[in-house]
């Protein structure tokens, strides 16, 4: 991907835009727009550039309507429109939605639109569009390993392997370039080769990441398209071992992420979500004079989260968080941002104390992720 | 916002994209690769662009060793790289992250670079950028006003208003246009109007949102920037009403929707993650009975534990969720996407039956929606 260019709903200026990019690249792709409304403007404009009328193509009515009733619901009128698609173009198969992808083919060059719901483009993407991709390219390959960690900043992570990737310390042919992708719930890693020596590019970027994987060590949770859930939930399942949660300031965020991943079932058993102290007496057994002594914010709360929610649910690991997510709710003495994460099996229970910033939403992302990578570390067994 | 490019890491376009962007348009954006690592080329597009050097500015680096001193870490030495700047440029103030915002002027046109980093970047934009543009707009202003709705798809929305907003009815001074913004969690209408004429604008928007609203009833849960745990706590704050949920297949969502809200513990208590069976009997006391004959997925479930929860946190609204959220566990009979949403307050269980699709992330959102509404719908005494 070279370009991307993204106008507003303004028929003009849309077709401008495909114009252009039609000049610039072999191969255009626009996403959004098909939707049944008024201003859904992407067959207008493809229309227009194209130079070709909308008719009605009954077989996608037929299919629509279809949809609709398995859905059990009335289709609305104005869905109809969903079947007024460009004369002669190639359409492709939505699963998911009722609008369906548009390709046309032009002095050897394709345009393809496609919906711009993520739940409907992303199939599209991987499916016929990469397709179509693989087709033309030519013999030129590119080669992409993405690495993830968590646990470590960006520029810590850089330097631990600035001078690995140096291009100028690369052959001249097939070199791989690396890219830093961070967030608040890690930072990846993506090594690239854009090639027509498919082999040396193979070659080439696995040794490279053979050797940035031994500099990163335990940071790296996986490779590939894996989440950190997903990592933990094999490793539980691989050790038979079962979870249970206990979340105060992330309220149900930690178990939401376990249950991303379906199948989780298998070995996550469930949790409590304490968010007031009478909760966590009554649902966690925390002592009161714990309550009173340290606050809910403490290590020992979290500790003794961490035992409850096993003791409770009967789980052979059991995390708690209890923190200040903010923006209010500080203290001098406990700003926004700390957090205590728990980790306890029976007979041993330790606690980790992070200090995050001011923002809600990363602190609590953060917390929940500090969660699984202590999941992650026990069972994989580092530290 | 009239046109928007995206390129690459690669010096050379992104120094083009600038330059395109340059000469279309009075003021130009540029979001992104302002970090500290060999990837991060904004600034070395800028430079190329405009002519100047990089120039290490002592104030701004004595500003990112005093963030990191204060975060307790470490200051790689690459972090430096993010005092050198542009020479000449005037530099906006980065609360988040250490990469201050860049702005150039040149010739009456304004280039404007701030991090990709979505909480460093929204401050920015909100503060900084916004206070420029309005100080440049000479006269011509933009309204805008957003109406949320939950529980309606796009479509039938759209009929119930395109009488209203079809433009052609418009007067033509100071037209409203409105566009359909659908996600799972609700379709979105916004009504835009661009205008020198403020107060004729103003009043247009104002007569037209009243119409829609009177149009959509019942659905319509929030204008502007709220969003619907916003509506849900205030209306719990002001019945001064507390808040459990039981969550199966959501497995903490819901949970973590509500305390999105800051100062939600005013009223949300807390809830359980029953993800087995067994912890549906001992921490909901929902009865063998009722799993054996209903199964868990069942409209008697949902409704045991909404009144479980109630009766084992102590609340005075019990929401729950159980239902397949795939993509595999459905049958003939209870197919991937059944959900049922139960609702109890002492005395009263109601129960809503959902089937959405076949994508797991869709089927949870939704659901933790439906629950959501169900409690706006309750609370506001709609139906």
């Amino acid at each position: 991907m070279k370009w991307r260019t993204t106008v507003g709903d303004e028929q003009e200026i849309l077709t401008e835009a495909i114009a252009k990019a039609m000049q610039r690249a072999d191969m255009v792709i626009a996403t959004g727009g098909l939707g049944p409304t008024n201003d859904d403007i992407t067959k207008k404009a493809i229309c227009r550039y194209f130079k070709r009328p909308l008719i009605l193509y009954d077989n996608i009515l037929k299919k629509i309507e279809k949809r609709f009733k398995q859905r059990g619901i009335e289709m609305p009128a104005i869905n109809q429109n969903q079947a007024l698609l460009p004369q002669g173009a190639t359409f492709i198969d939505n699963e998911i939605g009722s609008a369906v992808g548009i390709s046309i083919e032009e002095d050897g060059k394709l345009f393809v639109a496609i919906p711009g719901v993520p739940s409907e483009m992303k199939p599209m993407i991987e499916g016929w569009v990469t397709d179509e991709i693989k087709k033309r390219s030519g013999g030129v390959v590119t080669i992409h390993r993405k690495l993830r960690t968590v646990g470590i900043i960006e520029s810590a992570l850089y330097e631990k392997v600035a001078d690995l990737i140096d291009p100028k310390k690369q052959k001249r042919e097939a070199k791989i370039s690396v890219a830093f992708l961070p967030s608040w719930r890690g930072v990846d890693l993506r090594l690239t080769v854009t090639t027509n020596n498919e082999e040396l590019g193979k070659k080439n970027i696995e040794v490279l990441e053979g050797k940035v994987i031994e500099r990163i060590g335990k940071y790296l949770y996986g490779r590939g398209e894996v989440n950190l859930p997903d990592v933990v939930g094999e490793l539980l399942k691989s050790e038979r071992m079962t979870l249970a949660v206990a979340e105060s300031c992330t309220g149900g965020l930690l178990g939401k992420m376990i249950t991303d991943v379906s199948g989780s079932s298998d070995y996550f058993l469930g949790g409590v979500i304490a968010y007031s102290n009478e909760l966590k007496m009554k649902l966690l057994s925390v002592p009161q004079i714990i309550l009173e002594k340290y606050g809910a914010v403490s290590k020992e709360c979290a500790s003794y989260m961490a035992e409850g929610v096993i003791q409770a649910l009967g789980a052979n690991i059991g995390v708690s968080i209890t923190g200040i997510a903010g923006p209010t709710g500080g203290t001098e003495e406990k700003p926004v941002g700390l957090v205590y994460v728990g980790l306890a099996v029976p007979g041993d229970t330790k606690v980790k104390e992070c200090r995050f910033g001011d923002h809600r939403e990363n602190n609590r992302d953060r917390s929940a992720v500090t969660a699984l990578d202590m999941v992650r570390r026990y069972l994989a067994g580092i530290e």
